[in-house]
């Protein structure tokens, strides 16, 4: 399992490479539409590129909701999410050096979270100047409960499964559509890492405490809300779709997001853990 | 079947969530295309979520075109159409919810239909003001006709059908299509519950009567043309196309959308149902 | 045969009716991408409609190409590209009807080919300012031939084919790359009854004979330049691409796209068309 | 092996007019994702157009990447790469023939590198002038390893694989979103001969030597970095992903990317690369 960090960490540069590149050439460049687009593209080649080794684990929202519906050994929890945010951090790292000179350039050298010329929303998010905490808390909740509600049901055999070599993009289109309408409150994080690891790297890079200050430390709203949601909506698809779907002639193969009942965890967990990938 | 009730709450749901916040963001941060493509992408992932349960019944248009045609039983479509009214209610909620601080920063509190701060455009549609009332209809039989057309085929096995497993994908397509070519008149409601279901929200949510007595009570056009729309569309399939193609040598195959007519509705009915479901 | 023809219509009216209806949203709600990629998916959704029918015949420079290919029978152009132009005729009926208000409300009800009002653009297509005659005649030509030679190869089983289910929505992207990157000097229709169709409208709404005159006839050269392009991308097809490719192992399966040598025209001819259909 | 070098020159022309094409409209009708767009679906059909042939290799980065994995055979460099040159050269001729009036419009007939009228970077990517050298050389590195990884576990059977049928679109979509996130700086070449083949043909076509000596002889950078680039990327893909995988169990099968071992390069050269293909 050590072996497989590595690759999470690989993941993570892709994915958040995308990310922040495409919302920092929203200054340049770069727009509304595609930047969200460059971060699809990201979620879609991760996904490819790690999920026959990890199960394409890039949130810890949607890692701590397949905990609890049992398609992951809880003993992974705690590495992948360690894994996500180091690849977070690393992706923010090589991203910074990518558009340095773009980003002195703009900010006039100055690197901070307020103003015209502020670059910290290049990394993590930060609310809109209109939002209540409540309101931005209810926001993650619901953005990452969306995610799970839709994606979960993708490989279901029961229902109206996704062909299982096109999940990653049809993953990346609801990304997509999840990031584009709900980014407008406070820039739909909906993962926990994909928002602390840019913002610690912005910590040591040169923004200063501020970025986990400001906004009467607002930061902590997307590392919990997005876990809240993700367990919200994992319960709301277990009850409206899951619950209520029959079972198929043959159980040996009736999802290939389940572990099979029949496997133990410790002998066989590595294929199960195949099968409930994302 | 009641059982399924809540499973069309939750898909409705999730598609008027994308839809309303998409067009929310319009003001905002949100462009034409961007609200366009959430809306879109609310089709796939409800369609994926509940075709296995309900056959994903998002638009009492083609509920209704589909009991014409056989493909669904006449006495599911007024508790279809109630639970998707239903979902479109709760969703035009959450969404008020979710973007409660950025409507009252946009209109200043005062939430009105006309104007240049109006924001029940966020909810419901509303003609241009260029538009006639016999133009707004014909626009909208023109749309559900178009949309009824282009999907109705796509599980034709005598045709060209489309991969099962990306049927959702595809009619999300369409649906962005006819939403993004007709939405200029009048907004593309093409569907009466979707526009329904956040008008009466609006009414209890503080826009007042106005919302239904606006431009001469023009709210029953997106109600009624849309019903007519999807039946001049599954006629003009049925001429131009059904009734042109041959049959296959295996009947008992010859389409994943049409009920098997060796079935009777009453014993089979679930089977038959689940195949001809949008 | 004649059965057919009712189908094409109808596949124009779907086909070209998206077409100028982005096209028309451009001056009210719409943009180039969208504008386009309304184009793009009535393409998509008459070629599921009507691919089992009659092939998916959309445009004259293919039928003229796949007739020079031996892939359709000679005798099937002439209906075709007839069936073709009254469904572009009547498509753009149904456009006018659809955005009469809006187009009397720019207008001014001034119906005109030149100016800042002008509004025959909407229907038909004409040259930049800066155009030459002989640039946009190699403009047409060049954008048809890239078409044709995109799509040849796209059932290929000796090449890399695209999955049979997916070619509509392949071909489509490909339309879609064509006209964004090919509209800016002169529209690009690569498609004589595209053009025609709606440039006949235009005489007969209102317009006035200025829709064929003007720029010193240039009308002409949208119907003749794509069937050249049509016909110099087929070859350099099969110059460059078909002759290169070995043959494979079972020849009767070689290619869905081109009809078997084994079966004559007459006695097999609609199963060969099917097969080789657009 | 000769025959294939006028295929490589055909997917060329198509390749690069897309991208010459597409940026050009930029300053008549396009956009910033329209004409990433162009470029993207181009490397679509290019792929379907070429794969069976030559195995679709449009880019030297990764030519010599595959040469280096052992995809494929060390003799292919050289020719590829001179057909990959001249392609891109005569593509950059179509595009100029094609759009000469409206770069003469637009440059009132003075071609040149520099300043507001300068039409050179319609051909050949040239630096943001607030850019550094070292950050230009590493923005190319890394955006050429970020393709190279991307793409070369698509076809990895021990992995996720993505459709042999689809891996044209989703390596298309891959460019996409490093076109999109990654030009800001200097242009997103990527690809050596896509930059030197427009440069060439801008030299020869009257913007004079400038385009190789401006910005301090730049022009070496988009040939060299995205070599390196790719070499980089394949390591990391060697290193955290391809030696992860465990074996299949049956050795015959396990990728559509590698050359099976058994194979001598000679005798069954062809074979083994049209797997390896892109």
């Amino acid at each position: 399992m050590h072996g497989r960090v590595p690759g999470d960490i690989c993941f993570d540069d892709v994915w958040l490479l995308r990310r922040r590149s495409g919302e920092n050439s929203r200054e340049t460049k770069g727009q509304f539409l595609s930047a969200n687009m460059c971060f699809s593209v990201g979620v879609m080649a991760a996904m490819y590129l790690t999920k026959g080794i990890s199960g394409a684990h890039l949130n810890p929202a949607i890692t701590l909701s397949f905990c609890l519906l049992k398609k992951v050994s809880w003993n992974r929890l705690l590495p992948y999410c360690l894994a996500q945010l180091l690849g977070a951090y690393v992706a923010s790292g090589v991203v910074f050096l990518l558009y340095y000179d773009a980003i002195m350039d703009f900010s006039g050298g100055v690197l901070t979270v307020y103003g015209q010329n502020e670059t910290a929303s290049i990394f993590a998010t930060y609310p809109s100047e209109y939002l209540t905490l409540s309101r931005s808390f209810f926001d993650q909740v619901v953005g990452t409960a969306m995610l799970l509600l839709c994606i979960l049901g993708l490989g279901e055999k029961r229902n109206t499964p996704a062909p299982d070599k096109l999940i990653p993009p049809i993953v990346a289109v609801i990304v997509l559509g999840i990031s584009m309408s709900m980014s407008a409150n406070c820039g739909a994080a909906i993962n926990p890492v994909r928002d602390l690891g840019p913002r610690l790297f912005t910590l040591t890079a040169g923004w200063g405490t501020e970025v986990f200050t400001c906004y009467n430390y607002w930061f902590w709203v997307p590392l919990v809300a997005p876990l809240v949601g993700g367990i919200l909506g994992s319960l709301i698809y277990l009850v409206f779709i899951e619950w209520q779907l029959e079972p198929l002639e043959d159980p040996q193969t009736h999802s290939n997001m389940r572990s099979r009942p029949s496997l133990t965890w410790d002998s066989k967990e590595k294929e199960a853990q195949k099968e409930a990938s994302f």
